[in-house]
């Protein structure tokens, strides 16, 4: 497996040096819109770890991240009355992962919705800034 | 959400009641092949704390469920030199969930390799059988 690039487009974000949509945010990860929707309230958790992906995360960060995910997962459930759930988590270009920093997508479900493809197009800034404003408010109630 | 089912087909086999091909096992997590596998190698790993998915398990137990989840997924990317991975968690109907007890599908995946569709067919015993004895190779090594 490659070494961790410090130059991916998260780990800018981390830093902020490239924007987001910002969901949630602690010391152990970054929750924001993915920019490329494949529905609506798509979104990212990323941990502040510099790790590549699930074969390269120690371990105890991994077990700190996910509380978070849950966390994050269930405000967007709430915030989009949504009837369900997908965690997906990519590893490697053969396993689907295209930013090679650590993340997991979640993507909140209603009854006959389909999954549009992966990679785009992309959302509308306002769209995605309405929707996280909705999650963070679930978060925060 | 509904309550958890004490009598979903994976707390029967957490409990014995149903044989599975076994590949990992703590008092965390029971790890085993998905009888209707998508891809060569593709395996549950199913904490033994009784939740129905991500949205009800205690964080903690989650927590402790995720370094399990990646030792067992690293052992199978070594078993069957895999060029990826894609790990999958789906939470009600909606969300792709078959099973009410929280799972996590680990999907060891190579380069132009196609994931067949969810929901069968059943793979032969013997085929799972190697398999696992693969992974549990690849975990002790």
């Amino acid at each position: 497996m490659p070494a961790y690039d410090r130059d991916n487009i998260f780990a800018k974000i981390l830093r902020g040096e490239v924007p987001c949509q910002k969901v949630y945010e602690d010391e152990v990860v970054l929750a924001f819109m993915d920019v490329m929707p494949r529905v609506p309230g798509h979104l990212l958790v990323v941990p502040k770890v510099p790790a590549r992906n699930l074969l390269d995360v120690p371990p105890e960060a991994l077990a700190a991240v996910m509380p978070r995910v849950q966390k994050v997962a269930a405000a967007a459930v709430r915030a989009l009355e949504a009837d369900g759930l997908m965690l997906q988590q990519f590893n490697e270009e053969a396993g689907g992962q295209t930013v090679f920093h650590l993340h997991f997508h979640i993507l909140p479900l209603h009854h006959g919705a389909a999954l549009k493809p992966p990679g785009g197009p992309m959302e509308k800034p306002e769209v995605l800034a309405e929707m996280a404003g909705r999650i963070r408010a679930a978060l925060a109630g």
